[in-house]
Order: C-alpha cells, then sequence, then structure tokens
C-alpha cells in the first residue's frame, strides 16, 4: 500500500542575487542579440553570487518553509539535502546547511540525497515513509543548487538553460480529519541514458587533479538534450498509466502537475505528448531556468504562494532526470 | 514505534586487486620501516587498480550479495548507494552501478544516499521503512568507496590509514515466524564538527578549474583526528544509552558490535569508553584499512562469513562519520 497520511507543513525558496538576463547572456555566450531569449525562453535566472553558497541558500529557503509551517527548527527533527550537487564531495551538504541555520549543537541528523534533478521528488517520496511510521515527526527537504559552477560557455544551448537557486518543504503527519496525503509515487531508472547528461570529473573516477584548463570538458556539464527527449518521451505515456492507474486517477482529476522544468520546450512537447491541458501545466521556467532539483519544490512553492492549488487539490509533481530517471508523485494538497 | 520486521538476505564484498603492504606505505610515505605498521594497525588495505571503478567494485559486491541471498536482480526493486565518496558529480553513482551490473534497461529506480562514513547505516536504517511498509519488496545497498583518489600524502597518518572496496546487503521482509528484525536505530548530527574531516574543492563551493598542483590541499582529504576523537568520546556515551535503552538491550544482551573501522586506535578507545568486551567486537581493520561507508557493511559481511553471528543474535553497528554525525543501528540479525 503506498498511501501516507503526510502533508506539505511549509515550503520555501531563495534567489541569489545576481540576475543574468537573457540580454547580458547574449553577450556572454557572444550570440546574436535575443538568441537566448528565441531558444530558452528563460527571461532571466539568477547566479550565485560571493557568499552565495549552496548551504547559505538552502538554509534561507528552510527558513522560510519553517516560517511558512509556523514551526521553528526545534519542531524539526531530520534534515535531508535533496540536491543534485553538492557544496563540497565531503561531508554531505545536509550537515552545512545545519550549520548555516546555526543549529551546530542541534544534533537534528542530516544526511543527502541524490537522484539529480529527481533528488527533491524521490526524498519526498522515502521520508514520508518514516513521517508516516512516526520514525521522524517533521522531515526537512532543502534542494540547493549552484548549477552555474559547472555550465561549459562553449556548449551555448545548456548554458543558457541553468539558474542557481534553492527550495525547501517540511512535511509532517497528516491528522486524520485532514485530507492532506501522498497518493502514489514512483521513480524509473534506465541507465543505458547515464550518460546522456553528466558532469564526468570531480569525483573518485577522475580526480580534480587531472583538471586542464586546455581540456575541461570532463569537468564541466555535458547534456545530449536530444537523446533524452528520445528516450524520455517513448517511455513517458507508459510511465504516467502506471502512476495514475492504482488510485484511479484521470488526468482531468489533477489539479495541476508540478513539472521538473528542464526546458520551455521539453516541457511544451511533455504537455502535449501527455495529453495535460495548458492551465493545468505549472511553468516555472521564466525568470528561474532549470533549477536542477531545485526546480520542482520551486514550482510547490510558487503554486501555493499563487494559490493555483488549495488544501485538498490532487497535484502531481513529474521530471525526468539524468540516470536516466523518471519519477513521479500524486499528492492531495 | 521503530520495530521494523526487515531481515538482512545476503551480504557481498569486493576488494580490489593493489595490495598495499605496511612495508610499501612505509616507502611511498618516506618513513623509517614498521612507522606504518605501528602508527595504523592495518597490516595490508587494498588500492582500486585501473578499471576498477566505484561501479566495477559495487556491482561485484551487489552479485555477491544476491548470489548469498540465493536472489537474482530481477528480485530486486530499489538500488541504493550508499557510499561517502561519488564516481563523478553527476549522475548518482547508483546509476553507474546499475549499469556495470548489467541492467540497464531494468528499470529498478536507483539513487544515491550520504551521510559520510555513516552512508550505509542510515541507508538501511531509512530503507527499511520502505521495506516495512511493502513500498520495496527487496532493496539492494551498495557502499563502495576509491578513498585512495583524494589522499593527501604530506599527511601521513591519514593517508596510511585508508583503503578502498565495496560491499552491499539485501533487505527484505521478515516473515511473521522468523526472529529477524530490525529493533532500533538513531542519527545525531553536529555540524560544530562539519570541518573536522572533509575534502573542500571539486563541489560547487570550489570547482574543480580551481585546483593548483603547487597547492593541491583543498582538493584532498584533510582530517583532524584530535578533535574528531574528542567530540565523539563526549558524545558517545550518552549517544549509546538512548540507542540501548528504548529496547531495554543492556550491553551484555549483544552478541557483537560491528563498529565503523575509523582506525584501531580510535577502535581500541572506543571499546573501552563503552565497556565492550573485546569477543564481542568486531574489529577488521587488518587488511581493510578505513574504507568510509564500506566499512560497516564489509564487517557485517566478514561477521557473518566468519559465523561471528548467526539468525537471530542481536547485533550493534556503531560508528561516527565527517559532519560529525554518530550513528548506531540495533538488529536482530
Amino acid at each position: 500500500m503506498q498511501l501516507r497520511k503526510v502533508k506539505i507543513l511549509g515550503t520555501g525558496k531563495y534567489m541569489p542575487s545576481r540576475r543574468v538576463t537573457d540580454e547580458e547572456m547574449d553577450r556572454l555566450l557572444g550570440v546574436p542579440a535575443g538568441w537566448t531569449g528565441k531558444i530558452t525562453g528563460v527571461g532571466e535566472r539568477r547566479y550565485a553570487a560571493e557568499g552565495e553558497t549552496s548551504s547559505y541558500m538552502g538554509a534561507r529557503a528552510a527558513e522560510m518553509a519553517l516560517a511558512n509551517a509556523g514551526l521553528s527548527f526545534a519542531d524539526i527533527d531530520c534534515l535531508v539535502c535533496t540536491s543534485g550537487t553538492k557544496e563540497q564531495p565531503l561531508p554531505s551538504t545536509a550537515v552545512f546547511i545545519q550549520q548555516a541555520m546555526g543549529q551546530e549543537d542541534s544534533g537534528v541528523p542530516a544526511f543527502d540525497m541524490d537522484a539529480t534533478c529527481l533528488s527533491f521528488l524521490n526524498g519526498l517520496d522515502v521520508m514520508s515513509y518514516l513521517v508516516e511510521a512516526g520514525r521522524y515527526r517533521r522531515v526537512l527537504l532543502v534542494a540547493t543548487e549552484i548549477a552555474s559552477a559547472g555550465l561549459n560557455w562553449a556548449d551555448k544551448e545548456s548554458a543558457a538553460l541553468f539558474g542557481d537557486g534553492a527550495a525547501a518543504v517540511v512535511i509532517g503527519q497528516s491528522e486524520p480529519e485532514e485530507v492532506s496525503q501522498i497518493v502514489y509515487a514512483s521513480m524509473k531508472t534506465y541507465s543505458r541514458g547515464a550518460r546522456y547528461s553528466e558532469i564526468a570529473g570531480g569525483g573518485t573516477r577522475r580526480h580534480a587533479s587531472q583538471y586542464s584548463a586546455e581540456r575541461p570538458e570532463p569537468f564541466l556539464f555535458s547534456m545530449n538534450g536530444q537523446a533524452i527527449f528520445r528516450m524520455a518521451s517513448k517511455l513517458l505515456p507508459e510511465f504516467l498509466d502506471g502512476l495514475l492507474a492504482p488510485s484511479g486517477t484521470r488526468m482531468e482529476d489533477i489539479r495541476l502537475v508540478i513539472p521538473h522544468q528542464g526546458s520551455a520546450m521539453a516541457m511544451r512537447l511533455l504537455r502535449q505528448k501527455l495529453g495535460i491541458a495548458e492551465d493545468r501545466f505549472f511553468d516555472n521556467t521564466r525568470n528561474h531556468g532549470n533549477t536542477i532539483a531545485a526546480s520542482i519544490p520551486m514550482g510547490l512553492h510558487e503554486a501555493i504562494a499563487q494559490r493555483r492549488i488549495r488544501r485538498g487539490d490532487r497535484v502531481l509533481l513529474l521530471g525526468t532526470a539524468a540516470g536516466l530517471s523518471l519519477g513521479g508523485l500524486l499528492l492531495d494538497y
């Protein structure tokens, strides 16, 4: 059984200070004016400035999520960083978030969960079982990403697509009389697509000491957008059926689909292919770009803030990730 | 309630091919003959050779765990890499393990969980709730580490301490008539000690492009062993009480304590401080060294292989990790 009486108690978001408009991006990339806007549809993305580390941004988003839930850090008994990138190879980013929240002596367990762009979705899915079982009363999930640190400026299309930022969500048990619950979730990983998007260097296979300024590519983000799109298009319809069928949910029962904001084009094609009405599809790409694993919880935060969803509404979080993974989570907000 | 009817179905281990004896280590470090043996008590550690990537080693350990459980990959519905290091920054190492097992089209969800040296213990704890709830029938946990990639040879003591290797464990539901269960688990993180052991460079805060051969230290492992030991010594007695009290377990009820194999000296002091009898304390340092998160599941695998524990025996997994985190898990094997 998958139904979990778990509730989203509060959400938060932090956008770093440096604004990079499409116009500035055109200049940075050395492309004709208008190119970035046409290709990405982002408008403006944010980049982390000096001092805006992953943990700093994550801590600020977490504080907003706690405030929106009417809670303080003392109400939290587990902190999970659900990001696709890490602040440093060791220790886990969650540790630095705990520290950046001024909670160095709290003892609150802190660890990372990584499923690249689906890290938050998977973290919410997994940790909801521990909340349901009463192991942890309230879990703080934080997705915080600095994509700009690893972009390949020679690959103009991917460089223009990404943005930095953080989002956080607090979850807890739903009271018996409350409608909030997680209905069903699924993730599937097909490692045939393992290298369709990757940062090859910087881990144990190719240590930073092998970095060369003449050939920096292995240490930068690389993406085969076409291959990802082909593979995802083929797998997604059946995946979505498998996600909705167990609970008898039809697409028209879903108030809002909050997709991973990969790219405006990918999302448009996804929406059409899956037959999702435009007014039930949350597009948060504009002014954000692809913020890796922060993208879905940012969308959730914005959808709540903009009152696009209300308590009891059925919501679908949906996305693909490097891996290649597909993930979906159906919840009654 | 914490009791989970979850069982260890099988364990496996992979040791890479390159043997580095204490004598060779003396030469590598340029220290007098006998120094390494005296300081570390390791005897021999293994280093990954060409082709022995994290995912390769993890896949071989996983295959042994499946074979020992009498299962095949088709019986697994989730693959979690519980390592403190990553093969590459993106995507997750679990993806590459799935690939290295020849299961590229399996769709089995694959993601990473990182609590540095406690990654396996925490992964076992967390994922057992999903097994208990029936979300996943059987989960494959893999800890695979190449410590040797990031050692600082100028810091002779830490360089001599570590070894590479992998271990894997398959978990599933325990039948009602079976005694196997997870009794209680706890993890606590005190980020006051966040920088007591770390690899500062290689993530988003300090990209590999900042590597310099003249000053490589930020990209290498650094450890303040004294500070860790002081902090851990102070926190561990109360932590252990809190771990045993809820189930009314006394130290004499525990057949075997399997500690994280930090260093022979740290383990000796730990054992004395916590009042654990020598014959109930599993020391696996010799011929392994500190293999980061692979250390505890390697100990579990060896303890089972050597018949130091049998079905129904109460076992305590216990350790500290960069963070600084303390973790313990009490199980009836």
